[in-house]
């Protein structure tokens, strides 16, 4: 089979997957202290009042306001202490007229008691009376029953990421279980006869496999579960059992294949063969990652990527990434970016997207982006690079000095 | 014993405990592809030349670039072809004067052959001759040995945080391990008569503990280890107990206790009870979060951070975030920042760092912060929050319509 390259731009060529991509989600449910960051899949409401008492947010004493009014330094109002209320617990009796409760910052305010004087406005007359200088408003520093949330209201909704916040408002009311999107299964397969395992002494011809590490790492960052299926050789046989296993175990399936044309033409064969609708996109125009191969089969996003370690991450960052938490009900992953200015001139075909590795590098109290040049299947390339610069469709360059967003890694 | 409260300035508190903090990092050895985000604690130096042996960049001939010389549509060079090299083997033969041999993107460079021609500037004659119709230059199309990374150059400095196109790259070499700083081990009591469980049901003055969750989850996500201590009563023995088993377990200990004075003193007291030097710093000008507890026993940070979870998730990324980074050789973590315009006036006083918390809007295409106000101990300020805006120790508040910087959580 020949490669037959309907090149698309690479925003269309993503939209195109995006519409043949299974909507809903698969969900699970896991213990609130195991989900930090994970994809709220449920509408939560407030099972109770927060506070479910009215609390003190002073230390001080519990009084009826209206035993304050009037009150200051020359005449004072003078309570009797009726007690004081225990942290944890109810108060014992409810409040008297003229009567103050000794209260500290998170006690529960005792029956007829509206607000509390601060401990700093009072001065203790004998063991038993107070002075009272200034009047307090009912109300005031006290937390009113459901003042931080209350019963019914919602608290967060589907499709929220959980932050270490939310967690703890969680606890707060109870709530110790949460339905979460599940993390996806990625299967990962290497192919190339020329590949060996980093545990293993290469033959001279041989190099070690990049793709299944950088690519695991690159799922594990996105929060999903890479399942690294391997080295498979160029036989076809081989690739298609490999890649249906993979299909079968995972809800992912990334393909990342040797450089040469016979190579892609037997990775575009084998996803083919996988189930309808199959290969939807087969080349995009981007370098580097022109023969990426986006498909879907079964219900499954399958995705053929080169095997040069760059455009490998490259195009995942723009194709696999964006899928994986589109299906998982996040927002694509916001990038961080930074702005500097362009250490060199950077040409480019229009019509075309490029993305150019960059070094950042200080001058003169200015960054700059100094792009790494190499030939795009070096690893080190990417090892020494901060960042990448993007050259627009019809951009056709940029130029040196020019001020440029660079895509931190 | 009564508060003595010697208020620093946020950014002073931290130096002052700074200077205290161990020097030296706790490594541990792991393999690669278990090391993503850890902090590297060598520096690696390439084992061998990458690649170690010269590689065809493209599909077509390896040739003697002398053969081509003069070549061009008119007047092609006329090769034979002697051979294939296969994908992950040496070739078997070295080149013959004008002979071709047959390669792809990533073949192992016949001995004497300096250059490749490219597929498409050649044509088949017949199933033993091509004509070559573009001279190459010694060198072209091929990827010398080294040139992705030399034997004995530096790979990655002992500092640096893994990212995945570096696990990439130490596959490539056969690094498989790396030595890397340890995880903390960060003990978290929670201090108070009044708490609970989440999944407890609170009798009448009880609440669920909130700031164990919340603050787990914040260790977790700076990529460390949180240990759960549980609830501590208001009890001095037990608080003094918990803390020593805390700091003899882990490398940093947070306690959150009480917001009452007797309470905050206690916690106080338990932390000088550890070891030497103590308590360094016992109150900062900020708010929330004043009565802020810095100190170092036996070598280890303790942090008494105020119990309501706002001052407790504000003083964690002041104080705890940077020393956890410190201790595991980071660069202080960055934060997300993005500006938004002020929607209400924010009062502050002179000489007082105040953090108010912000949910962003989007009004007329331009952001705007709008404050969550509310009772400084309220999660649900935090959970309706998007991050929050400083004030500066001097700047005397921000009004509204001013641009700020919004930290994200």
């Amino acid at each position: 089979m020949a490669e037959l390259f309907t090149v698309l731009a690479p925003a269309e060529a993503y939209r195109v997957l995006e519409s043949r991509l299974p909507t809903g989600m698969k969900t699970e449910r896991v213990p609130a202290v195991r989900a930090l960051d994970r994809v709220l899949c449920e509408d939560l409401t407030s099972p109770v009042d927060l506070p479910d008492f009215p609390r003190s947010t002073m230390d001080g004493f519990a009084v009826r306001a209206v035993d304050t009014y009037g009150a200051s330094e020359g005449l004072p109002a003078y309570l009797t202490v009726g007690g004081e209320v225990l942290m944890g617990t109810r108060a014992e009796t409810a409040m008297h007229v003229s009567e103050a409760i000794r209260i500290a910052t998170g006690g529960m305010m005792p029956e007829g008691a509206d607000a509390v004087v601060m401990v700093e406005n009072t001065q203790a007359v004998d063991s038993a009376t107070i002075e009272v200088v200034r009047p307090v408003a009912p109300g005031e520093n006290v937390l009113r029953v459901g003042e931080d949330i209350t019963r019914g209201a919602i608290v967060l909704a589907s499709g929220h990421v959980l932050r270490p916040q939310d967690l703890g408002g969680l606890a707060a009311l109870g709530i110790t279980h949460v339905e979460v999107a599940r993390c996806l299964r990625v299967a990962i397969v290497s192919g190339g006869d020329e590949l060996v395992a980093p545990d293993q002494e290469p033959s001279p011809g041989q190099i070690r496999d990049i793709n299944t590490y950088t690519l695991s790492a690159l799922v594990e960052r996105a929060g999903h579960e890479p399942i690294p299926m391997g080295i498979v050789p160029d036989v076809y046989e081989e690739l298609a059992a490999t890649a249906r296993r993979a299909l079968d175990m995972a809800d992912v399936v990334i393909l990342s294949a040797g450089s040469s044309v016979s190579t892609r033409d037997m990775t575009a064969q084998a996803i083919a063969s996988l189930g309808e609708p199959g290969v939807l996109v087969h080349g995009v125009s981007l370098r580097p990652g022109k023969p990426t191969i986006l498909a879907v089969a079964n219900g499954k996003p399958v995705f053929g990527l080169p095997g040069n370690p760059v455009s490998c991450m490259v195009t995942f960052d723009l194709f696999v990434g964006p899928t994986l938490a589109r299906l998982s009900g996040r927002r694509a992953p916001p990038r961080n970016v930074v702005r500097a200015r362009l250490a060199h001139n950077i040409p480019s075909a229009a019509g075309r997207e490029d993305y150019v590795q960059v070094a950042l590098e200080s001058r003169d109290d200015e960054p700059w982006a100094v792009p790494v040049f190499g030939k795009s299947n070096l690893i080190y390339t990417l090892v020494r690079s901060d960042g990448m610069v993007k050259v627009e469709l019809d951009e056709g360059g940029l130029r040196e000095g020019d001020w440029v967003s660079v895509i931190l890694f």
